[in-house]
C-alpha cells in the first residue's frame, strides 16, 4: 500500500503518522505534503525517514490512500487530483462533510457508511461531535436518540500548533509579567473561556455549533434530531470536554446506559471518579463518566465525556475508517 | 452603624470591604474577624484602618450587622453569639441557605423575602446560583421558568485564596517544568478541567450541582423547578461562567427575552460580541450574551452568562442585601 499525508507537519498530521504506526498499517510508501516552508524536511515514520515535499497532482498518482489533514478551501482545491488519481481521500477537513454522496464516519458508529464512497472521498466528522457521539452512539443503539443539549470544553489544539503555541505563549508571557497580544484565538484564552468558535450562522450559532447538529444527523441518519450546542474554547492544551444531556425515544436506565458505554469499542467507562481533558489526552479512547438522571429532559441523562482532539476527535478516527476498510475488506 | 466581618482576611471578606466603600456604606465602627493566624493584621477600609481581631462572643455585641465569610461549619458555631447580640447575620456559607426560616436573597431578584427574616439571618446564595440566576431572572418575571440545564465553568476562586494560590502554584511549576500535587482541587487545575465540585449527593450529582436546584427552586418561590446541572472547575481565577438553556411557561422570543435582560439592573446584554470571564473579573455586573433560541426545550433560550465569584457571587451580592435594607428601610 502507498500512502500520502496532505498536511503531514501540522498537529494532525503528525498525530496521523503516529497513529497508522499504532494501527499496524504498513505502507511501502510514504508521501508526506506540506507547504514550501516545510519542503525537505525530514519526518520519520513505519522505521523509515521520509522527506516532506510539495503537493504536486502528479505526486498523487499510484497512492492507494491519501489522508487530508489540511483546511477547507485546500482540501478542496487537492480533492479532484486525489480522485483522479484513483486514490481514496479519508479527509479530515469540513469541505465534504456534508456532501450527500460523501460518507461522514465514526468507524464505531456508522463504519459500513464507507460503502457509499462513491466519489472516493470519506471525510472525518468535526473533532467535538466525534467526541460527543462516542459517549452518545452505545445509547442510540438501545433507542435512536431524540436530543442533546451539549456544551463543550475545547482544547487549543482545535486550532493545530498555533492554537497550542498561542496558548504556551500566553502563559510564559504571564508569567513573565510581559504584554501580549491574541492573533488565533479572538481573545486571550490563558485564565480565560471563549464562548465562540469558528463563524457567525443562523439563529446565533457558530458555524462549530451547527457542525454538532448537522454531522450528528448525518452520522446517525436522523434528519430530525433536536441538538443545542454551545461551544466554548478553555486553556486546555489537547483534549475536548462536552457536557450533554441526552433523551432518547424511549427512557434509559442509568443501568442500562453505563453497560451499553462499557461495552462500546472506543469507550471507556466511569463508574467512579470522573474523567478530564488532562487523563485522556494522548489516548484514542473516549472517557465517559457522571452519569446521572437529566431531571428537564423526561427520561434522559446527563454525562460528561473527553477525549485527545488531535488523536480521536481528528487524526486516530482517520486511521480508524482506513483500518476499518482494510479489515472488512470493503 | 457598626459592622463585622467574620473571615475578613478570606478572599470573600477581603472583597466585602471594597464592596462596602464602594456602596458608600459607612459604618462608624468595624469590627474585622479572622482566625488567630491573622490577628493583629492592619486593614484597611473607609479611610481608616482597623485591627484584625479573633471572634469572641462579646466582640459582636454593640453590631448592627455582621458580614459571613468563612466557611459552614464555622459560620453555625458563631450564628448564635450574633443572634444573641442582636445584629443582623449576612453568612455567604450554606449553613443556613435551606432553612425555611431564613430568607435566601439576590436583592434584584428576592429582595422583600429579607422582610422574613425573622431568626435575624439573611442567607447569601451559592456563587453559581447567583450569576446563573440573574441571567435568566429577567425571562422569569416574564413567564415562570418551567426548566434550566447549566453547565459551568467555574473559577478557583470559589475554593477561596486557597484555590487561587493552587492554580497560580501549578502555573508556575509547569513554566519552571518542576513537580507538584494538587491538594486543594482533587486533581492539577492548571491546563484542565475537573468535572466534580463538593461531594457526592443524590443520583450522583454533587452537592454544588444541587445547590443550583433546591437554591434556585428557593430564590424563584418555586418548589418545581426543574434543574439539570453540571459544575466544572475551569483554569480561571476569579469569574465563573454558566452555559444555560432555559424554558419558561410560554415561549419568549428571543427580542422579548433581550430586552428583559437589558433592563434587569445588574445585569449587562450583549447583543453583540460574547462576555468572557476575564472581562467580567473585578465588577459586579452579570454579563449576558450568545442569546439564541434552543430547540431541545420547546419555545426555549440558550444562553452564556458571566459572572465575578468573588463580587456578584459572594461578597457583592452580600453588601447589596444591607444596601437593599438600607435603601428601602425594611
Amino acid at each position: 500500500m502507498k500512502v500520502g499525508v496532505l498536511g503531514a507537519t501540522g498537529a494532525v498530521g503528525r498525530q496521523m503518522l503516529t497513529c497508522m504506526e499504532e494501527h499496524g498499517i504498513v505502507a511501502e510508501e510514504l508521501r508526506l505534503f506540506a507547504s514550501r516552508r516545510s519542503q525537505g524536511k525530514p519526518l520519520s515514520c513505519m522505521g523509515r525517514t521520509w522527506e516532506v515535499e510539495v503537493p504536486d497532482a502528479r505526486r498523487f498518482e499510484g497512492l492507494d490512500v491519501v489522508f487530508g489533514a489540511v483546511d477547507a478551501d485546500l482540501s478542496r482545491s487537492y480533492a479532484p487530483a486525489i480522485q483522479a488519481a484513483g486514490a481514496l481521500y479519508i479527509d479530515n477537513s469540513s469541505a465534504f462533510r456534508m456532501d450527500p454522496e460523501i460518507p461522514l464516519v465514526v468507524p464505531q458508529i456508522n463504519g459500513r457508511d464507507v460503502l457509499n464512497a462513491k466519489k472516493g472521498i470519506i471525510a472525518n466528522p468535526n473533532c467535538s461531535t466525534i467526541i460527543t457521539l462516542m459517549a452518545v452512539a452505545p445509547l442510540h443503539r438501545i433507542s435512536p436518540l431524540r436530543a442533546i443539549i451539549a456544551s463543550t470544553y475545547q482544547a487549543v489544539s482545535g486550532a493545530g500548533n498555533r492554537g497550542i503555541e498561542e496558548l504556551e505563549m500566553e502563559q510564559k508571557a504571564l508569567q513573565e509579567g510581559k504584554e501580549f497580544t491574541a492573533s488565533v484565538f479572538p481573545a486571550q484564552i490563558a485564565n480565560n473561556c471563549i464562548p465562540w468558535i469558528g463563524s457567525a450562522k443562523e439563529s446565533g450559532y457558530t458555524s462549530e455549533e451547527l457542525k454538532m447538529r448537522n454531522e450528528g444527523r448525518k452520522i446517525l441518519h436522523d434528519p430530525e434530531l433536536k441538538v443545542t450546542c454551545t461551544c466554548v474554547r478553555v486553556p486546555v492544551f489537547r483534549s475536548h470536554s462536552i457536557s450533554v444531556s441526552v433523551q432518547c425515544n424511549r427512557p434509559i436506565s442509568l443501568e442500562e446506559a453505563g453497560e451499553a458505554i462499557a461495552h462500546f469499542p472506543g469507550d471507556v467507562l466511569f463508574d467512579e471518579g470522573w474523567p478530564t481533558p488532562l487523563m485522556t489526552s494522548g489516548q484514542d479512547q473516549v472517557y465517559v463518566g457522571r452519569l446521572r438522571p437529566d431531571p428537564v429532559l423526561e427520561g434522559g441523562i446527563a454525562l460528561w465525556c473527553c477525549g485527545d482532539q488531535i488523536r480521536k476527535g481528528a487524526a486516530a478516527n482517520a486511521v480508524e475508517i482506513l483500518d476499518y476498510i482494510l479489515v472488512n475488506r470493503v
